[in-house]
This record gives C-alpha cells, structure tokens and sequence, in this order.
C-alpha cells in the first residue's frame, strides 16, 4: 500500500489510524507493546458461560479489587468498558446531582488526556482550564477556578505530560474538595506506571476513582476499566445509568481481568524496569538534541517543546517516516507528544530521525 | 440462603437479579436459556491479540455483516457494547444536532422497552409516547404526536408485546419520516426471532438500524451490538463520540461475534421452531386461564392483562415462587410480563402455578 502523505488539513488525532508499515517508527499511539502477562490468557480454553453479568460487574474481580483500595469492599467498585466509559458515566451522573452554588463545570489542568474536554461537553459539562507549572497542577489557580465547579478531572501520572503530582498538592486538593464539596474524579490508570515513587491515592467523600487493565497488564483491546468510590450516591446513580447504555461489561473480559489480578507483584515491577529504560533512553535523547522538554516521572510519555510542532509532526511523518502526535490535541499547543511504548532499538532508531531532521532544520545543532 | 420476600416497596426492576434457586420458575429475564452456537467459542483457545482495535469496530466483522443488509458497505457500521451502547450513542448524537422547526423531543410506542425513557431524558431528549393498539402503532396518533420529535424509536418485534408491526405501517412510518425529516431509530434486536414473516428492514436516508449478536446467538453476557446507518452525518457523529467514551469494542468479542456469523443458516431456523413451541405452548396455557393478551409474533415475550398487577407479582413470587416482570416498568401499568425463554417443562409447572393462585383468586375459573 502506497504511503498516504500527510498535509495540515489532514492531519487529525485519527490520521495515524491503522497504519503499519514496518519501516515506521511511532511514537504515537499510547498503548503497551508488551503483551498482557500469560495467565490473562489462561481462561479462555474452557470458557463457557453466555449469559448476562451484573451492571456492577463480577463479584470476584470487585472482591479482588477491594483487596487493592484501604477500608473498602466490592459494593465501591463498578466494572466499566475501560476507563473511557468510567470516565462518561461518572461525569453524566455528576452533571445529573444537583449541587447548590454550583456550575454544570468540571475544571481540569491544561495540558489534559485529549478525550476529557470531549467528554465534558458530552456529559453537558463545560470544561474549564488551570494552566499548569512545568507540567504539574498550579495549586493557586486550581484553587481560584474550582470554586464554582461541580467536579475536577485529575490526571497523575499525566498523559501527556509524563508528570507526576506532587503529594502536597493532592493533599490540598482532597482538603479543599471537603471543604468546597466539589467531585475529584481521579484518573489513575498510570498508577503502576510510577518512576519516582509511589503512587498515592487521593481520598475522600466526593472522590471517584478511576482506573483500568489497559495500562498495567497491557488489556487495552479488551476493555476492562473500573471505577472506585466510596459515595454511595454516585455509585448508585452510576449503577442506574449503566444498566441502560452498556448494562454489564464484556463477562470474559472481566474472567481475563480476574486472572490479572493473580499476577505477581514481580512481574509488574520487571515491567516497570523495562519502561524506566526507555524513559531514560527518550528522555536523554530528546535532551541531548536541545529541546526544551520535563522529565517524566510516570506512564510512557514525553512532551516536548517544538518551535513549528504542524510542520514538525507533518515532516517527521512524510519526510521521516517517524509517528509523532500534535501537543494541540492535548491543549499544549507548542509541544508534541512522544509516547515511548516501543521497544529499545525503534527508540533509537526513531531519535536518529528526529536528530536528523532538527540537524536539517537547524544545522549549527549539536 | 433464604429466600427474601417481595414487598410492594422492595418490588423493582433490579429485585430479582441474581436469584437462582432452582426451584423458582422465572418468566423474567429477557436472555436465551439455549447456549450460543459452538463455533462462537472456536477462536478462544488460540487468541493472542490485546491491543486496540479500530473505534468502529473489526472490519472483518463488517464486511460480514455488509453482506446481510442491501447495497451497505463496511462503512454503514459501528460495532458496540450491546444494542444498549447503540441505542446510547445514537440518542446522544442525535440529540446535538441542530434540527430547525424540532424540538429535543423522542417518539416511542407505549408499551415500550423499559430502558428507551431512560435512555432519551439520558441523552437530553424528553421522550413522548404514542399508546398503541392491540399492542402495535397507531398510526394516526403516531403521525400527530411525531411533528416536532427529532427522532422515534421503533421495537419490532417489541419487547415487550411480542407483536411484530405491520409492514404497511412501517412503510407508512418510512415515507413520513422523508417528509418530515426526523430520524428513524429501528431496534431490530429480535428481528431472527419472528414467527409470522420476514423481518421488514426499514429504508430510508435518517434510519439507524439497531441489532445485536445477544438474542440471535445467546451472547448477551459478551455484549456486541451494532448499528447500520446510510447516514454519513450520524455514523461520523457517533464515532466521534465512541472514541472517548469507549473507544473499541471488546476485541475478543467481536472475533466470537465474527464467528456467529458463519452460523449456518438452518441453525437459526432450527432455534426459531425451538422459540415457537414454546411461544404456542405459553400463550395458549394463559389464553386458557381467561386471560387477556395479545398473540405473540415475535420474540419471547407476551403481556397479559391482570387486574391487580402489583399483587400478582408480589404473589406469585412468595407463594409460587414464579418471577414475572411488572408491566409497569415498561409502561403499562395493566399487564405482567411473561419471558418465555425458558425449557418447555417449566413453562408448564410455571404456568400450573399461575394457574392455582389464579383459581384461588377468583374461584369460577375453568
């Protein structure tokens, strides 16, 4: 198949779509490379059952899960089609609570996962923006915007800045949402997927978290997310709305989910090695070539500034054959983002490219 | 475990999940007892996919499905979590387009399926009823009460009359909707499951057709739906949004559902005689016991008329232990609704003991 050239009119989040050629190097796609532990697989030989599941999901993997979050039981846990869907239903039932002194708003940091504003304004929710530090939540702002605010979309480890929140600052957050009584929606599906530390799991009445076996055990195409929350309300509501959009979420999906939970604690960490690998490799490549870039601390990304980023990702593609994703998408308009979900030698190969391309761009580099 | 007793106030639509005492009759679920065809389960042992699939769903699985509706391409579908995700989406999409002269209104016949007046306030539509007749469309009043509705909803075969309507309506229904220029939303879930004719695939340039591989082939548990639509603007529309609130289909699902369509075609008819017995052997035993109802054509359902309809289901579950679905709950307040997907001897034990506490009620009968 003959490679289709991109131009600044076609360039869109979907263009790279289903694109693979072998002489490609993407760093596109936000998606492990890495295939799901082997005991996901285990249950599928004999598997038998047809029927309807639960709107709340299998007993079993909540039970399993209540195992992962303090003080809670399976009633917390809903099984949704991947974090998306956890993400859609939580904000639509949100927008349905009537909360005094409140706007149909819902604040989050800019720059965001593409999918948020979207979602927002899908769930009749106007988004609203706090611009961040060096990829991290500016306390002070968060706090002037959220004030009429239904909910907050928070996001750490970040895609697409790669950046983890600081603890104090999730500390405020969950003081302030008490005192305000604002919704923290707590997007956590990069929480296995932490450099520097461990993750640490905002709390609280009005908090509604989120997560997924997308990231951690590499289950995108199965769809298997989850929400945790310990207001009984919202579950409830959640519950109600689910059982007429989706009803219960795939039962086999969830089986290989189950068997993901069984997987050792070691493998996890073995993988996450594999990742800190290539952070080190994309981060200090992408340093080296003079860019202005924070360094990761969390899931697979890096967010470069670029002075032309269209003509950059346009040429990287056409000229280069090198996937990139426009920062615009993510609302950091003069950056791009690099995903570094592929293994060592692309990586390499992939920067070569990118050096090469800046070197024609701006010789006197490096 | 005891068995919990019904109360008027404990009575819902969610009451009876879970239950599965053998020696409770149930006329309540709407799921096939029958398994799914074998070959559906053929590609689990070998799976070894795990990344994303495309939003719209697996080509392969639409280029079959192209093959089963006239002058379609692959194009016209997007595969999704059940009829209920597509029905979801198609509603919510339909909603944000501006339609001068309509109002964000949507048309259903009462009875309806319980979860289309949820799915429309969901979506931001309010839902309007047209009563039926003998369990069908009124056309006159359809045709009054549609003026300013941006969409309806059509269920035929319906859950939960079990009527088929005619053709003659539904084209009647296909030429107004041309003139008047509201979308046309046909869920045709059981349109394999009519005893009377053909399924009458409605045509026209606003239709989205709604189906799923849950009544055909027993997966209701795995949740693959789809719509077809002619509508460029609509499919777009609902792609948009599916990629974030929940981008693929579960990819394993769809490659059972790929399956399912290569289910010879005698396999089908032969469940459909298996359904008949059944339907002949249920509505005879209730027209037997003097009770109103209309004659089923289609699906596994029938919704007799019952003087006290509260107490007959309260009843019939702690003294008979028998489930069956108040008709309430899918607007028609007179009725009980029977499901009869179930084997043949316990739709005749069930309908024995609907029969003893009908004799007790009212001692003059039969």
């Amino acid at each position: 198949m003959q490679k289709k050239m991109l131009t600044e009119k076609t360039l869109s989040p979907s263009c790279f779509i289903g694109i693979n050629d072998p002489d490609i190097i993407s760093f596109g796609s936000g998606q492990p490379d890495l295939p799901p532990p082997e005991n996901v697989y285990s249950c599928l030989p004999t598997y038998q059952d047809f029927k309807y599941g639960t709107i709340v999901g299998d007993k079993r993997l909540r039970e399993a899960l209540a195992k992962q979050y303090p003080e809670s039981t399976s009633e917390d846990f809903i099984i949704t089609n991947g974090a998306s869907e956890a993400l859609d239903l939580t904000l639509r039932s949100i927008q349905s609570i009537p909360m005094p002194g409140k706007k149909d708003k819902v604040l989050m940091m800019r720059p965001y996962y593409y999918s948020y504003p979207y979602l927002a304004k899908f769930a009749g929710l106007k988004p609203v923006y706090t611009e961040s530090v060096k990829g991290k939540i500016d306390f002070n702002d968060f706090k002037k915007q959220v004030v009429d605010c239904k909910a907050v979309l928070i996001n750490s480890p970040s895609n697409p800045t790669g950046r983890v929140e600081e603890i104090e600052t999730l500390k405020k957050i969950e003081n302030l949402a008490e005192e305000l009584g604002f919704y923290v929606i707590s997007d956590e599906v990069y929480k296995e997927l932490i450099y520097e530390r461990e993750n640490y799991l905002i709390k609280g009445s009005r908090v509604v978290t989120v997560n997924s076996f997308s990231k951690t055990y590499a289950m995108c195409g199965f769809r298997v997310g989850y929400l945790w929350s310990r207001d009984a309300q919202v579950v409830k509501r959640i519950t109600e709305m689910k059982t007429h959009t989706s009803m219960n979420t795939n039962i086999l999906g969830q089986e290989m989910a189950l068997s993901a939970t069984k997987t050792p604690r070691e493998e996890i960490e073995k993988q996450v090695e594999i990742w800190k690998e290539r952070r080190d490799l994309t981060y200090n490549g992408l340093k080296a070539l003079a860019l202005e870039l924070w360094r990761p601390e969390g899931a697979f990304y890096v967010l470069p500034k670029i002075s032309t980023p269209k003509k950059f990702v346009i040429d990287m593609y056409n000229q280069y054959n090198v996937i990139t994703y426009l920062g615009e998408w993510f609302g950091a308009s003069d950056r791009v983002r690099f995903s570094y979900a592929l293994d060592k030698e692309k990586i390499v190969e992939g920067l070569k490219r990118v050096k090469a391309y800046l070197q024609k761009c701006w010789p006197l580099l490096g």
